[in-house]
């Protein structure tokens, strides 16, 4: 089944939105995205492309969320199965506000005027701050994430950073910090930013596995011994934590944002 | 104005979708995401401070993407303008697609069972292949940002690897690529994947002077040599290069995707 997300700008929301619609069936796509359409002549072209889908077979499915009415009605004259995402809610929503929609190319994902991104201070901050390489900026985190090796603490760090400005550091738990009685100075003194990650021990062992075979880092008994020694760290210190294995990194980071009552910097 | 987005899973698709709904409306809102809403007792503490919020004034709105039934009901019971944003499209796609939606709770954002998330992947190459850091590894790239200092290549690598899993290297250019004939050596064996980077000299002053004041580095002469030059050794080898300066890292990763027509690696 072939699908277009098509958009005037990023088409991120049709994509996000869309792809969500689909997960509820159990369908195998084919998913084209069509961003910054912006000209008839592009709609056209478009539509040539699609109505000759049309005639190989099914009917493609078509979401799209396009400010421009005579740009609309190119796209809603294909021969598919259109979706205008805006369509149904926009006017319940503008009674609700009792003010109009502006009628302007949407820029959910464009630059807000005037406003700093400050999700490049974030990233750049994250960067800076990972795997314990700085530990002098702590006083700067929203958040510190802890760990052994591999278990999700740069990825998690990242989409913070990315989706919601978030100042995520992070910081190696090893062995040295097994041997020590309580945490390493430098974290008791950020003991309220700290939040814990874990993973199952053989999901450990196959990722470190992928990265250096047959050592002593990536072998059961290692990963094992990390990850009781880490979780009773954890229990000890009260320090709040969550096993990542079977999560995505979206739902490890709205987890920790949840769970740490952490503000996003961005909407 | 209060908004909230509520979902049993993540709220990225709720966060996403009602953000740029609201994108059309010249109206200041005070957004509240409620992620992993799963049972019924959490719909009826929201549907709680929902209704108190009406009694202070304007009616809150809630977006919201909920599989179960009985906790929709409630959610939906609230005093406030409620929008099921899963409501209105499901029936027509069941019809469009012949197969009934699955009625479990949505996981858009979750981990696809037995798929390994490239994604990680990606991100591990973004951040060892930064800033030409490693130049040995462009054989596996997707793509090879090209840019001054500061003109945008790691945030847009990273975005590319977290979205869509694309492999992404970038590379610095520097004085000694402006003086030498023609690209580096380990450039021009990978010329199809090039992309090049460029920013207003103003705002790269800016940036700049954020990060190292009244440096030669942040002054405006350098940063106008700089953009010049790499302007323009971009058109002598047709590399093809874009202008970040009014674009959210969005924005020029969606770009970038359509003009080097990169296919992404993650639905």
């Amino acid at each position: 089944m072939k699908v277009y997300f098509v958009s005037d700008g990023t088409a991120i929301t049709a994509e996000v939105f869309g792809s969500a619609m689909l997960s509820f069936f159990d369908v195998a796509v084919d998913t084209q995205s069509v961003p910054f359409l912006t000209t008839q002549d592009q709609a056209y072209g478009l539509k040539k492309q699609v109505d000759l889908e049309v005639e190989n077979g099914v009917p493609p499915l078509l979401f799209y969320t396009i400010a421009d009415i005579a740009i609309r009605e190119i796209i809603q004259s294909c021969d598919c199965h259109c979706y205008n995402l805006f369509g149904d809610l926009l006017s319940p929503i503008e009674k609700a506000l009792g003010v109009p929609a502006q009628p302007t190319a949407q820029k959910a994902h464009g630059m807000k005027e005037g406003v700093y991104d400050g999700r490049i201070d974030a990233i750049n901050y994250a960067l800076a701050n990972d795997d314990g390489v700085s530990i002098k900026n702590f006083d700067q985190a929203d958040i510190i994430l802890l760990g052994v090796s591999r278990s999700g603490k740069t990825p998690t760090s990242l989409y913070l950073a990315m989706q919601y400005g978030i100042k995520a550091a992070n910081y190696p738990i090893t062995e040295d910090d097994f041997a020590a009685v309580g945490l390493p100075r430098v974290l008791k003194e950020h003991k309220k930013k700290l939040f814990g990650l874990t993973i199952d021990a053989q999901r450990l062992h196959e990722i470190r596995t992928g990265r250096m075979a047959a050592s002593k880092y990536a072998s059961p008994r290692q990963c094992r011994y990390e990850i009781e020694e880490v979780e009773s760290l954890y229990r000890q210190e009260r320090i709040p934590f969550l096993n990542s294995t079977k999560l995505s990194v979206e739902e490890i980071s709205t987890k920790v944002m949840a769970e740490m009552q952490l503000v996003r910097h961005r909407q």
